[in-house]
């Protein structure tokens, strides 16, 4: 068995020994300033703990993992093109730092690299895998274009919401824990069953990300606290709030987010009181609890030994809870 | 076996029965207002000629054909971004017709549209097709990023210049060859001898297009004649002709790909005056044989019986003698 931390040593240690071609230096470049800034890291360790849970070997599912993060590191790069993004992980994103030719063709080729990487999986379950990546990576597009419509929509509910943030959040966490169980060779019935689980953790830890966007601490958040609030992004709290709202509240809420003239902290506190009264947070956080309850649910009906499961369970930890 | 004409049914029909899903519509309608946009359909052709020359059924390499043409799709929906173009065979390009976020995402969705087909293939094969896809998908990027490097180079060799071809264009045509010929059963040997093959139409298919640029009828090119000096891109014949101009003429040249207040069809007469003066044209030509030669002196070689191998000295003979 493995602790989360030797996982998460695995999983860098993994990163960093990506290896690139010299030439054309212009087109590896941005791959790697990308893949260096960090971040979580969450998707390949979750499919190195898939992987220990049902096998010794947890290395089984390493070029799986790095496939998964190279693929969610291109996400990124094309995502902040289309959001017009200044910054990533503290530094420049790369249409800023190269331009926007430059985060297109290397975007382009970390999606090739990704299936590069996930080829490398053992022959045997080489076609299992390919179907789920395929299904995974077109769900996380459609998720992103969903996202994208939703901006000039004014008709978004939550069951819409809901499922955007599972396509453009959850299959990728969601395949990333199926395939690693393929990789450890999991039976179908416990694979398909990781990947339900990633579905449960993907919802929860998007609805948690919301709640902290505005609620977070701005020493242990990492981003902007008020972000999604300043650019109207429809996410569950608004939703909610637009559905629930008393009327004087309502149309508050929606001259707030109409008007272009408000004060930026102004406008979050007076966005952030309304929420307050309709207790959107809390409605979040019974949602988020669902799902928690669902992903430790599926843990706890997989027949492998407790011990297996440890590292999953630190993640669901650290994913669903992480402001406590 | 199976004529040209034949083959080429198959593949429009084939390309005309792809299903997308309905939803999201702004991510699929790009991609099927790209692919109905047709084309010449060189390369799944290519595939399914290089199929049929080992196999009694053609239909074998159906699904990788049609990867190929999607992935070629998606190189010209990103590449009409990078290049700012406003038209592609005869309609308003997709960036222009939606927007950039809309090409850049429905291009990214192609790539995995296009991994989804070439994974349909028999699996005891999947491996192998998977590491020539992969190695031709990854090499087209690299020759995108050197076209782009040479915009703003100023050294830029024929070898260089061969090398770029080679990958932006060449090694599409020589994995749907390779590829078509795996599907089809060739052996090892024989499906190596069809990426060379592929090499060869592939150099000798640009440099073609390369004289037709500027030498070519417009009323059967298709493109208007001339945009490459226009715009001063870097070909085999300008760098030939910055090669080997005597030394007025050169100056001359070089005023011309500098200055910014030539009347077009001026600077077009004069650039053509000074290559053939140098005779880039003859020189191309010369290059072009030696490539068609290498192309057929393959097709020879190979074991087959000769009217299994007619569709794809048909196809030799329409993209390498196309002004003839």
């Amino acid at each position: 068995m493995y602790t989360l931390d030797e996982l998460a040593g695995m999983t860098e240690g993994s990163v960093q020994s990506l290896l690139f071609p010299e030439e054309p230096l212009k087109l590896y470049l941005p791959i790697k300033y990308t893949l260096e800034a960090g971040g979580k890291r969450i998707r390949p360790l979750i499919a190195l703990a898939s992987c220990g849970m049902f096998n010794d070997d947890a290395t089984q599912a390493v070029n799986i993992a790095m496939g998964i993060e190279v693929f969610h590191n291109f996400t990124l790069l094309h995502d902040d093109i289309m959001d017009n993004a200044d910054i990533r992980r503290g530094r420049p994103t790369v249409h800023k730092t190269w331009d926007n030719n430059t985060a297109i063709l290397s975007g382009d080729a970390m999606i090739i690299y990704a299936y590069e990487l996930i080829s490398k999986c053992e022959p045997v379950i080489l076609g299992r895998i390919l179907n789920i990546f395929n299904s995974v990576a077109m769900g996380v597009c459609q998720g992103q274009q969903y996202d994208m419509d939703f901006e000039t929509s004014d008709k978004v509910t939550i069951p819409d919401y809901m499922e955007m943030i599972r396509l453009k959040t959850a299959v990728l966490l969601a395949g990333a824990a199926q395939m690693g169980a393929v990789a450890g060779g999991a039976s179908d019935e416990n694979s398909q069953k990781m990947y339900d689980f990633g579905i449960a953790l993907g919802l929860g830890f998007q609805l948690q990300d919301d709640i902290l966007d505005t609620y977070g601490d701005p020493a242990t958040f990492g981003k902007n606290i008020g972000g999604d609030i300043d650019c109207n992004k429809k996410t569950f709290l608004l939703i909610k709030a637009l559905e629930t709202a008393v009327k004087e509240d309502k149309k508050k809420l929606v001259s707030l987010i109409n008007g272009r003239n408000h004060d930026k902290n102004e406008k979050f506190q007076s966005v952030k009181e309304i929420y307050d009264r309709c207790g959107v947070k809390e409605a979040a956080r019974a949602e988020i609890g669902k799902y928690h309850n669902q992903a430790v649910a599926i843990l706890d009906s997989i027949g492998v030994p407790e011990e297996k499961k440890s590292a999953m369970r630190e993640v669901v930890k650290i994913l669903i809870k992480r402001d406590r």
